[in-house]
């Protein structure tokens, strides 16, 4: 007799990237570049605030959208880097930027909904959508050789009277494409028009190189637009292990969220949220730093890589990846596992991230110049 | 324009013992006993034990269904107390019993299909199964004056072919009731017959006065069991402010509870799951006084409130909550606010915890003699 689960969660497919990754622990030497992660521990400032919060007695139930220190100081973020001023209502804190995506799906996606994504993309975000019973319908990014662009006719097109959502993360997770203004505003209207939600997921915002912060979807919406836009503390302050988010809705919506986040996880840890206000507003050099270092990682890695003559790069100016095709490989699964058993080097299949992403690897470049060196020395004679 | 929001969630009710609960936030002097939760921080051993894991790095993401250490650690707490046998890979670590509850449900809940609960109970679990589009069938318990009683047969009567899940919550919330090891037995096997889920809600299985532990269901069951024991480190160690809970689950479902787990928040916090073993390994002590404390507390208020004319008590042998009536006040949400403005009191009406609720006040006495002394004072003069 086969347990009574619900065909669509014995669907959800595994992640060829944990694939890659199971792939990689037999071999213990492994350069592992396929996972999106920092290598920096969390700033000790920010684990401070926590155990001092704990020990003063925050060990309680505390408010179920977060603490109200923690929104006042997330409007004060938005407002320092966006210029934009968020009513304390419209924000709930989430566990992890996860979190808030699948409850922002059981707000929006009934049992045969759909949502329109922008891919490749992080394909997570897929099955938040098919645990509601909802299906993803993806729009492939062009990359024309010099970087990823979006045909903004195809993804409106795609829109039916079933679509509930359209989901884009800008800067984008695997490829660092980044919205325009013009591009954000353009979608912004059209999901206002159709009254359809426009999921923002904008957690790689800080980690920029070509700018100082990518733009943000709050900067071109009115407070009462279906718009959810969804964020993270685990990229901007190395704070993976934390699982702690947030979100902005539409104005009317605190008690909702207040009930939805009770029947998710009962709302958050309030002694973790004081290490993310922390985070907010002492954190701007340790930010500051960790950019410098990721540019020069990409750049290290950028270098190497295009002197590889199999090696077709795509450039990054945003996230913590970059993608690339390589020459007579147009299995990126079987190539991701090759690498591993060859040379020692994990990297995340393109397939991965569903359409547009086949034929790609994507490198977390979010690692120390010795070991991104070591990683680039081994695949030099596999990728050239 | 309406926002998109799905009719499920626009529907989901607020919890009446939240009203109360914001109803007493303008009476700064209110004796609040409406909420289930004690009154003592997290001892500073489990603290500390979150602090050296995040000084030592454990501040990355890590396994989602757990880190083994902390399996390992709860299988040598069922071994040590219900002498049974947990492998592994049938532990899930979740963020909070409420997290646990909201994946069972994604597990068993397809849009139309029911759940067979025994109420009355604590109200966030009908949540869950309206957030996945399904429906709660309650089967109250039957009150004789002297406790609570379940009427196995209305239970399995109630059950059609859309039933998908029977939950039981034992010691229950806001009873006490307790299921016997014969009710335990028989349940499991009719899910087992039917092929449906048991979940079996044990998260005040350590609060128990007439015995040392509450009978689990994993003493009756076999581990391809169509059966699902949730618990929560909340209210055994006080750390209801930490969300962090468990799932027991049948042989076989590691692997889609890795997926389902990374896709809700992506697994908890390494360093808080330390925390964790250090509650479950060296937190006995604490248990036992705050049992101690706790059946004091009940003793206290069971004779002041027995001194009451109008108070007709239902004895409680288990968790933190008593439940009376008072003659003449068939409307426990009217009462509940009442005595807040009458006499500063706030209690849990009863219905708030569904059918059978109706006529009762819950009481939570996890507080200090000092402040139950107090309430009952405020009370008497009320309910004589």
């Amino acid at each position: 007799m086969t347990l009574p689960i619900r065909p669509d969660i014995i669907e959800l497919e595994d992640s060829k990237i944990v694939d890659v990754w199971q792939h990689g622990l037999a071999r213990p030497d492994l350069v592992m570049l396929a996972v999106g992660e920092g290598d920096l521990p969390t700033p000790k400032f920010i684990a401070d605030a926590a155990y001092q919060a704990m020990l003063a007695g925050e060990t309680f139930y505390t408010h179920k959208r977060g603490i109200p220190d923690l929104r006042r100081a997330l409007a004060r973020y938005h407002r320092r880097h966006w210029g934009v001023e968020i009513a304390d209502e419209r924000i709930a804190v989430t566990s992890a930027g996860m979190n808030a995506m699948m409850v922002a799906m059981e707000i929006a996606i009934d049992a045969g909904d759909n949502m329109v994504a922008v891919s490749p993309v992080w394909p997570n975000i897929f099955a938040t959508v098919e645990i509601m019973g909802g299906e993803v319908r993806m729009i492939a990014l062009d990359n024309n050789g010099s970087g990823w662009h979006l045909d903004l006719d195809k993804l409106f097109a795609a829109v039916d009277d079933r679509t509930r959502v359209i989901y884009a993360a800008s800067p984008g997770n695997p490829t660092g494409w980044t919205m325009s203004e013009e591009e954000l505003r353009t979608v912004i209207d059209f999901c206002r028009e159709k009254n359809i939600w426009f999921i923002a997921d904008e957690v790689y915002n800080r980690l920029v190189y070509d700018r100082v912060v990518a733009p943000s979807a709050l900067q071109f919406a009115r407070p009462t637009d279906p718009m959810l836009v969804v964020n993270s503390f685990s990229k901007t302050w190395a704070m993976t292990g934390w699982r702690l988010g947030w979100m902005v809705m539409p104005l009317g919506m605190a008690g909702m969220l207040d009930k939805l986040l009770e029947f998710n996880t009962s709302g958050g840890q309030a002694f973790l949220q004081r290490a993310a206000i922390a985070a907010l507003d002492q954190g701007e050099d340790f930010v500051a730093d960790q950019v410098t270092r990721y540019r020069a990682s990409r750049d290290l890695v950028t270098q190497r890589l295009g002197g590889m003559r199999r090696v077709k790069l795509t450039r990054s100016e945003a996230s913590m990846y970059l993608m690339f095709q390589v020459e007579g490989e147009p299995d990126s699964h079987k190539l991701a596992l090759r690498l591993v058993d060859e040379v020692g080097v994990g990297l995340a299949p393109g397939v991965a991230f569903g359409e547009g992403g086949e034929g790609y690897l994507r490198l977390c470049f979010a690692a120390s110049a010795r070991k991104l060196t070591q990683a680039m020395d081994r695949l030099e004679p596999a990728l050239s």
